[in-house]
């Protein structure tokens, strides 16, 4: 089983965290300074070579997102 | 800095999880053999109580989803 992790790249906007922050202030938690988001894919069967090119073709959009692979 | 990781529970339909997972069929990805996902959400700011809350609240659709709260 592979753990995949996409994030965007450090000064990458990343819209869905600063959506999640505007509303998590309009609801009231001001104590929220700053929301960042990644998403996670848990890929069972193949082998690592498979799953880095799952990442770059199809998963991660490298211009502006990184990928990390974790076996667990 | 909080991690908040948002996920289907189990027994739950992953519908971009099997969007994936065909995706990855028609892409000639015969190794694999499931996927599921899930999302993070790194909050800074908020104490432990308040990131429950957001959770809770905002994050999570408790009906379908479970959440996971890491400190980093």
């Amino acid at each position: 089983m592979w753990e995949v992790r996409i994030y965007y790249k450090k000064g990458v906007q990343d819209p869905e965290g600063d959506t999640t922050l505007q509303g998590l202030k309009m609801l009231g938690f001001d104590c929220a300074e700053e929301v960042k988001t990644a998403k996670i894919f848990w890929i069972r069967g193949c082998d690592r070579e498979e799953v880095e090119k799952i990442c770059r073709r199809f998963l991660a959009n490298t211009t502006s997102q990184d990928y990390e692979i974790l076996q667990l």
